[in-house]
């Protein structure tokens, strides 16, 4: 394993990403012999530390390289040069390009990282439940019956409505009401997943430059994507009652917001539940100062019926409701939907049918036949039994290791405090086999933090916890930590 | 049916679009029971008249009213006021909001009204093949095979590839070999519909205010999105050969556009072909003047296989393809796909992830298994076939009926000048129960136009075509027309 790396430093200031130019010279090593077939690649941890970028970079090199076919990965062992290219012959350096709007890579390319199971072990880290507690039979239920005889025309072989399909909106009108939402079927548009839902509500209400509230903590995928659209984030500490109110009503005052983004229900990553007194404060904030709220209720199906919703409280006039199938049902059929004041429907529709011109009512039709049937029901009350159970053995784990659950229990997420800067974790706990959510992810400008987003449902194995004690000790034994 | 509209006229500065603003005003006059239930509305025509709007305005508006509950409609009568408005009761004027970007609503509105079949007819101005074409068998054998056994938990309990599913992507590989086209699989993302791949191509490589070249006539949403993103489109002139040369070298010089957005095969709307000699000099401009060229492939799969790509002559150096099953297979399952350079993959990957995450593995499989077992390529064959034969007896049918086929008889569509400006025939045709496709559709700064857009697969009948002569006849007597 010969690296010797004359190269310059890679550049932060170029139109490529870090991970780009990486594996770019990787692969310009490779095909000028100077790694030889067989030979390793440098460990993530010694090669991050080489070229002075994050492990994620290193971890989204190698993948390039991996899709390139240029090495190929060996479990325990590591990435290792192959013999011949796979794919057809073709430049591996990537051609520079003139233009490209900053677009914050770091965070997608930590993201991107959660798409990469690394083994068959439960992580940690990640957003959704694991798909033993999902239901495979009822979606194939739910496949044949919407498929059956001719069916399968009317949802293949013609554009379906653009809002989305009928009997599924119907439904979601129907769930809604049982939330104390009404919300007339009208009101309903169906998306790819609540991330679609998310950007078609930001490009049909906002403009590059529009200053935009967010939760923080909070979720990466959405600042990144307010700050790919050229919004300015501002981001409001999140208490366990909700946003800080004190701090909401400065920023509303100073920067006219146009769009608050926030999670009242099993708030990502701390579980939080918005107060009703908190929801009565943040929708006078809202009159006062004239913006919308965007409620993204993905964790809805995982929450009591109780639960406060702005939403409800406001019967849609300033609020938007957001919600997704991807957490209770099927993370990979992308399915979600936007509940919208009447007075938007049409230009969130519009911008749909600009953007995607409509989804698959195939999936759609599914999705709606599990609702109406009340599988869906009855499937995630055994979820929701299963992570309570979950939950409990988790908090038994996090108390034996020593560490602190600071959110309140319930939900799917726990927030961790385990002492030591957790981003200095992440590669030790990966090549041992485990990926986890460092608290760095969830804030809107990166920083160190000791806290961590645990998933309770895929968090139950002693053995990561013993080597997550394990490598915080090694850790905090060699300097003292200053982030919290 | 008593309308007397006493009302200030519909505001063309408001942040409402017209059509909410005239459902407005029918729902208030609904609910002050000016309007009683039975009532008829007056008829499109009419009402566009009264309003000053267009035709296609008011359509939109009576769906609106429609998707309330407020009217039903009644097949070759109209539409009449509900005895019971269907539905939560709810404030039915949308309440107005405050910000509101200019979105090019009258396109979206145009194209919206492409959505709604009003009847059993085939539909002369639609964009795809009528579903009868289509092979539903098809479709329901690769989804049974794709979800067999344990195989649904795969493409349904954890989320997909980012990229798109890996098989997919195999079977698109060797698609484009087929095409001259040498990509490897770690060169295409899948999309939700080639709609999607437009919009991330353009999110990825724009910034609001550049410059974008686009065909003209070109295909209305395009020029729609290409707005909403606030980019400053240039139309250059399409012949039968390509761009205007000319006009795109000198746009080129004087606008330095970062992006030309162009239909190589089968264009959209004149079937044109671009011709080697065209091909190797628009890529020559793109050169000099750096700029990327955004080759949309979306008629691909019903081209005869030695039609001209950039792509392939450029080797996807500055050229990204784009394709889609929704011609071809199923307009509705929205499976589309982008081929990039490879230095362009994975931003355009990290743009997917921001705006839907991933897409669904489970149709992409499906289509995977289409290709792989050639059945894609012999349903391509026949329905190749079938329009060999309705584009003879369409172009008989246009001659008899004294019209001009401007276009080369090729391909789904024809261009067809009537003499008339054809958006004034767009109405009366929809009350006789065609839909057509008017000129100004596509022109990405809409005027009148004599020509029209025509579907071979759907206009053989010869009563429409007997139907446009008469109206055409009709209104040439009226005046002389002065557009062309």
């Amino acid at each position: 394993m010969s690296t010797a790396f004359a190269a310059p430093p890679l550049s932060r200031d170029s139109d490529l990403p870090l991970a780009e130019q990486l594996a770019g010279r990787f692969a310009e090593m490779i095909r000028q012999h100077h790694l030889s077939p067989g030979a390793r690649l440098p460990s993530v941890r010694s090669c991050a530390q080489t070229h002075g970028v994050s492990p994620y970079t290193v971890v989204a090199a190698y993948d390039q390289l991996l899709a390139r076919g240029l090495v190929e990965s060996r479990p325990q062992r590591g990435f290792f040069v192959r013999a011949q290219p796979v794919g057809p012959a073709r430049a591996t350096t990537p051609a520079p390009h003139p233009f490209q709007p900053s677009t914050p890579i770091d965070a997608t390319t930590l993201i991107r990282g959660m798409f990469h199971e690394p083994g068959t072990r439960p992580m940690p880290g990640l957003g959704t439940l694991p798909p033993a507690w999902l239901d495979a039979a009822m979606l194939g239920a739910a496949l044949r019956k919407v498929t059956q005889g001719e069916r399968l025309e009317a949802l293949s072989l013609h554009y379906g409505e653009p809002q989305g399909d009928q009997r599924l909106r119907d439904a979601l009108s129907h769930r809604m009401a049982e939330l104390g939402l009404r919300a007339a079927p009208e009101q309903f548009i169906t998306t790819v997943g609540a991330t679609q839902a998310l950007d078609l509500v930001s490009r049909t209400l906002l403009r590059p430059g529009d200053a935009v509230l967010v939760d923080e903590p909070g979720w990466a995928v959405e600042f990144a994507r307010l700050a790919q659209l050229g919004m300015r984030i501002l981001p409001v500490p999140r208490g366990q009652d909700g946003p800080d109110l004190a701090v909401l009503a400065h920023l509303a005052q100073s920067h006219a917001p146009k769009l608050y983004v926030t999670v009242s229900v099993l708030h990502n990553p701390t579980s939080a539940m918005l107060s009703p007194g908190h929801a009565h404060q943040v929708l006078k904030l809202a009159e006062a100062h004239d913006f919308h709220i965007l409620e993204d209720d993905v964790y809805g199906f995982l929450a009591p019926p109780h639960a406060t919703r702005m939403a409800v409280l406001d019967e849609l006039q300033r609020v938007i409701l957001v919600g997704s199938f991807s957490k209770a049902l099927s993370p990979s059929w992308r399915v979600g939907y936007i509940a919208a004041p009447p007075g938007l429907v049409e230009r969130i529709v519009n911008t749909k049918l600009l953007t995607t011109l409509t989804t698959a009512p195939l999936l759609e039709q599914a999705l709606a036949w599990c609702l109406e049937q009340g599988l869906m029901r009855r499937h995630c009350e055994r979820v929701v039994a299963q992570l309570d159970a979950a939950r409990t053995r988790c908090m038994q784990l996090i108390r034996s290791a020593g560490f602190q659950l600071l959110s309140a229990p319930q939900g799917l997420f726990g927030w961790v405090d385990v002492g030591v800067d957790t981003e200095r974790l992440v590669i030790p706990l990966l090549e041992a086999g485990w990926l986890i959510a460092p608290g760095a992810l969830f804030h809107a400008h990166r920083q160190p933090s000791t806290l961590m987003r645990i998933n309770y449902a895929s968090s139950q194995d002693a053995r990561f916890w013993k080597t997550l004690q394990a490598e915080a000790m090694r850790l905090s034994s060699q300097r003292p930590s200053t982030a919290r």
